[in-house]
């Protein structure tokens, strides 16, 4: 434990994980580790739900840095624990709980959190807790599988409960660079250039004093298997570096492309996995979650450099990082996702962004979050950070979805994440819109002929026309029909006309 | 005129007006100067506006800054010259022919525009066509009113016409700043630290061989009247400058505030106004137009700076702005408008963004542009870019429009520009929701309570009450009535219930 714990005047900080949580109120703000279920507190939540468990009245708001395990969403979630959440989560049972109105969430660009927190807009942050490797001899935080949002909720909580991850390698150590920008009306250029720069310190700034308690922990990450890549997935993977090679060819984009970032799950995961089989090479990403697949890119030496905020792969990739961290510290660089998702250096840089809608419409505004407008699925994530900023903005979906009864085109977003005026290029199995320089009409017709699905490409080029004819002629619509695709969802069953 | 073209080899491109119309033919693109109407070329589009009046066939696809005047955009609409636009505009002719669908207008963020250029995304630029005040003895340009997309327009067309333009002062030359980003991968930070930052040179980097004609003209800007301050901005004004006192004295913004964006129109202008006679002092302005409230807050000595791409005041204002040319002149810098909207350095400036919405809906998003979800009104503009990236984003809209018959609050807005993900603040005359947060549920009833006309309170919390027990509780909606407002304001004249 010489290793973990290096400061030696924090030994008498070591403590259950009930004896920290006890240090947890009802009504306080809480601020933990954790980006996916990668790097974020398991004993000192288990614990406090299990204080609740036993009667005891504690709610809290919880903020993290984005979705985090079920040891910590889901049991407290189950323990009723939650009374407002933010900015991400993906956990089947707090997810229960905000759409049936019992836990207030605030669904927010994962850049915006650390800025919210570090200009008081959430108000005092109680306790931060945070997943480590080490503690430094200075009382400065080792992160292990994720950095997040720790760093800011380290510097603004009153006072910071460590948990020591055990079964987190020693290894991991100098895989992460942790920057912090001044507030304005003094903050300079974040230097970064390129995605391999490194500019901060290998360790979270704290100080031994501002630690309250220690708790010693082997509980593994939680983390999520992936899907098989699937034949929708392999489709729109090959429509996407088919056009990348179009861009190449007619010099939009260099021969080893620009920073890649992509998003979160199995389709994300595919559609960086084809590029393995690619012709790209000297690739970087600049993104915010790694997985498997870019260890395949890594090996591959495909990869020169991923720069991201979390590693989150399967519980296969886990054991081949573990395996092989070394290697792996080298290609890889681990950011606040205040740096990480920075609109600043995603400009900079000309990212490509590629994430994954649940529905498009024919104008080209993108749904990431809401299931028939009203129920919240996951959240928007880091999307907006890199889509708004992106030298190129990507969204992949499925054209359909519950077996061919939604059709992931529709004539308008239940809900709106994304705007007309930040999607550039939509991809679906069926193929590839390219919106640039489209007009809203234009841009209807290569959406309706391109990506939706030709079950689905009448009704749409028929609710079209008739809505060229209905008001004004630049985004045509029937108001009283718009949204009529979900409610017949919501009523019959399927979007389809019986 | 030897100091108006100080490269004496460019003497022989002096050509009438006519003759350089002539250089633009059928299927070309044309990117223009012009940043609301200023600065933007008046003689060669009249001249060519003729042309096709006398029967000659031309249409072309016209890229400007923001909007122009009508001797562009009104001459060559009703000459039927304009096959697409771009990326914004406020005239009656060119709106009438997107709206008839006679002119595909895409509507972009204004700091996209200049990307897509020197990306290549819009295909070649075939003249740039710009008014400056003066040509250098190099052959840069020296621009007028506004600099807008002139710079990324210069460098990227095969050939420059330049009109320069007697009516306005050769004394505006040093007021300018130019500077260039490179491409990705070789983008460096912007450096701006500070507002008053000067970081490139008082001309537009083109060169003698480049400049294929040269038109003297004495056309001025076709400013546009601001209208009175009503009641209703003096209100809103006065709610959001008590909130700005109230965030200096709770600690979160300096007692000097940070630097402000204001949108473009009369409230905007009333809005910004409304400070002069606060407590505020030594403010700096990081916007995109400056507009008569402007010269006050310099005069009144409250404001050390204000950066911007574009100066648009009234026809009183412009008369101010030249006979005060050398004092407005050290107190204003006008930049590209890929520098004065840059997202990096809103983010790092921490840009207090005020713009004016069309309609907000109960959740906070925000509609910009579309009356009624399908005419453009005029477009996002540069709203976009800073409200993404500001420390405070606000939106200001009068609570009803048409005397009371549109409440500017809705269930859901008819067209999303700006979502729920950036809207911080929402200020009608009713008064201010701080959103900052806050959940949907928890938004829906501070817009509601402080923001929505008297008239239409019950209406929208029955709306939500009923809504909140249809399906997910996370951002309650009834699909079918969500739009309603507007289909019973587009049958009846009015959203009220007769």
């Amino acid at each position: 434990m010489d290793n973990r714990i290096r400061n030696k005047g924090l030994a008498g900080k070591v403590c259950s994980a009930e004896e920290a949580a006890n240090l947890i109120k009802d009504g306080m703000t809480v601020g933990t580790s954790g980006f996916t279920p990668s790097g974020y507190p398991k004993a000192v939540p288990l614990a406090l739900a299990d204080r609740v468990n036993r009667g005891e009245k504690v709610q809290i708001t919880l903020l993290t840095g984005a979705s985090v395990g079920d040891e910590l969403d889901g049991a407290l979630a189950k323990a009723g624990v939650i009374k407002k959440r933010l900015p991400y989560q993906t956990e089947k049972h707090i997810r229960d709980c905000i759409n049936r109105g019992e836990c207030q969430y605030i669904d927010m660009h994962l850049s915006h959190t650390p800025q919210y927190v570090r200009y008081g807009f959430l108000g005092k942050i109680d306790y931060a807790i945070v997943e480590a490797v080490a503690i430094t001899e200075d009382g400065h935080i080792i992160p292990s599988t994720s950095v997040g949002n720790s760093p800011v909720f380290v510097e603004m909580a009153e006072r910071v409960i460590v948990e020591i991850n055990t079964s987190q390698p020693l290894d991991l150590e100098g895989i992460h660079d942790i920057y912090t920008p001044k507030n304005p009306p003094n903050r300079e250029p974040i230097p970064i250039s390129r995605p391999d720069d490194r500019i901060g310190t290998p360790y979270i700034p704290c100080g031994p004093e501002k630690i309250a308690a220690i708790v010693i922990t082997d509980i593994r990450d939680n983390v999520r298997p992936l899907g098989p890549i699937d034949d929708v997935s392999r489709k729109i993977s090959g429509h996407l570096i088919a056009f990348f090679e179009d861009e190449v060819k007619v010099g939009r984009l260099p021969r080893n492309l620009l920073p890649l970032q992509s998003g979160v799950g199995s389709v994300a995961n595919a559609v960086l996995g084809g590029l393995v089989e690619s012709r790209f090479e000297n690739l970087y990403c600049y993104t915010e979650v790694i997985q498997d697949s870019m260890f395949d890119l890594i090996d591959a030496g495909k990869v020169l450099m991923a720069s991201s905020t979390s590693i989150t792969p399967s519980e296969e990739g886990l054991v081949r990082l573990y395996d092989n961290i070394e290697h792996y510290r080298k290609k890889i660089i681990l950011r606040p996702q205040e740096i990480s998702n920075n609109p600043e250096v995603a400009r900079r840089l000309g990212v490509i962004s590629m994430n994954t809608a649940m529905e498009v419409d024919i104008y080209g505004n993108v749904n990431s979050t809401h299931v028939m407008g009203t129920r919240m699925m996951n959240g928007i994530g880091g999307s907006g950070d890199f889509t708004r900023n992106a030298l190129l903005s990507v969204f992949t979906t499925a054209s359909t979805a519950k077996g061919g009864d939604i059709s992931c085109i529709v004539p308008m977003v239940s809900h709106h994440d994304h705007t007309e005026h930040d999607v550039m290029v939509v991809v679906t199995e069926q193929g590839l819109a390219d919106l640039r320089g489209a007009s809203p009409v234009e841009r209807a017709r290569k959406i309706i002929q391109n990506c939706a699905h030709p079950q689905y490409r009448d009704m749409l080029t028929d609710y079209l026309e008739r809505a060229l004819h209905a008001q004004g002629k630049h985004t045509p619509h029937i108001l009283n029909e718009a949204l009529s695709w979900h409610q017949r969802f919501i009523e019959t069953g399927t979007m389809k006309i019986k």
